[in-house]
């Protein structure tokens, strides 16, 4: 059951740049000094599509209270947004009414050891998803704390399960967990504490 | 003292590009789709740099050695990698012999509550700021556990103090502590075990 958890992302407008910007993320680090092409023109030509975004941009406050009202708000962030060239991103399908899930392959921007995943990568992903878990059950909040446990190292270039449940609602505290697999391996497990509260929205 | 913690950014070559793709990057999340800009135009301009870089990009296991031989290794992270775009990029300096710090301020980006850090975002940034912290007072490792508590909403658009500390090695443990700090007042703590091993290099 795929599930309206996030919006998805759309085929044309700013989902689609974000896309090609995420092939020029992946790119530049992969090429590194390793490469013959031009990196001053492309420096020149990045600037350019900068300028252009920049002179039409909205100003700030108004684009604050777009990205918190109606599905604007699972559009920017940076472990799902397709709105936000950071994100790989994560895209979640519901388990059970307190779990989700999604699948997930990470490229060279988020290496930590060689060819796997940056740790904080790891705790990023799971911080997002356990938020994302208490949306789903019914009650969320802001993470009090969180505490993330490396099993084995967990490898880039490969599919990823990453999973989150809410386990607790005890007055305003929240318990949830959740972990990262590969192929059948638990790689990183996280415990997080959440207290039922909402800073305000942009308006 | 300003140390040699990382390489620095380069004002040429690949550097130069990454700085232009955080422009980008910014500018996307901060228009969203509440501009007039050519977005078609902008989508098929990132293709085609993308096009331009992976057509000279060098085989992923050659690139891979590259990044993790002599200066490379703190070049490419996606904290404070001046070759990573998705890094703020994060430039530490040494407050004494275990001790590092660093001043940096976020953006959009890099947002979670509305106008506040993505908690996972202080999760990633912390656990990479202990890593370089044991690499900084001699005996560093992989993260074995990390336990993240939030104070206060970080701020987006402010600068942020952050620090680590190694605190004992005992074996092969490494314990070290991190926070990160906006006027003065705490907004995340970390502790973090480490155990002192490394992930065979690419070669």
């Amino acid at each position: 059951m795929t599930i309206d958890l996030q919006s998805g992302t759309r085929p044309t407008g700013v989902d689609a740049a974000v896309d090609a910007a995420r092939r020029v993320i992946d790119a530049l680090v992969r090429s590194g000094d390793m490469t013959d092409a031009d990196m001053a023109g492309i420096t020149d030509r990045l600037h350019a599509v900068a300028d252009d975004l920049e002179s039409s941009a909205p100003p700030l406050d108004d684009r604050l209270v777009n990205m918190w009202r109606g599905d604007g708000m699972t559009r920017h962030d940076p472990v799902t947004g397709p709105e936000n060239p950071i994100a790989p991103p994560v895209e979640y399908t519901a388990v059970d009414s307190h779990t989700i899930e999604a699948v997930t392959t990470l490229g060279l921007p988020y290496q930590g050891p060689p060819s796997c995943v940056h740790g904080g990568v790891s705790a990023l992903i799971l911080d997002h998803t356990l938020g994302v878990a208490n949306g789903w059950a019914g009650v969320s909040g802001v993470t009090a704390e969180l505490t993330i446990r490396y099993h084995e190292l967990t490898p880039l270039f490969e599919p990823l399960t990453i999973t989150a449940r809410q386990v607790s609602v005890d007055g305003r505290k929240i318990r949830t967990t959740g972990e990262i697999k590969a192929n059948g391996e638990t790689c990183v497990s996280a415990e997080g504490l959440f207290i039922a509260k909402h800073p305000p929205r942009p308006r």
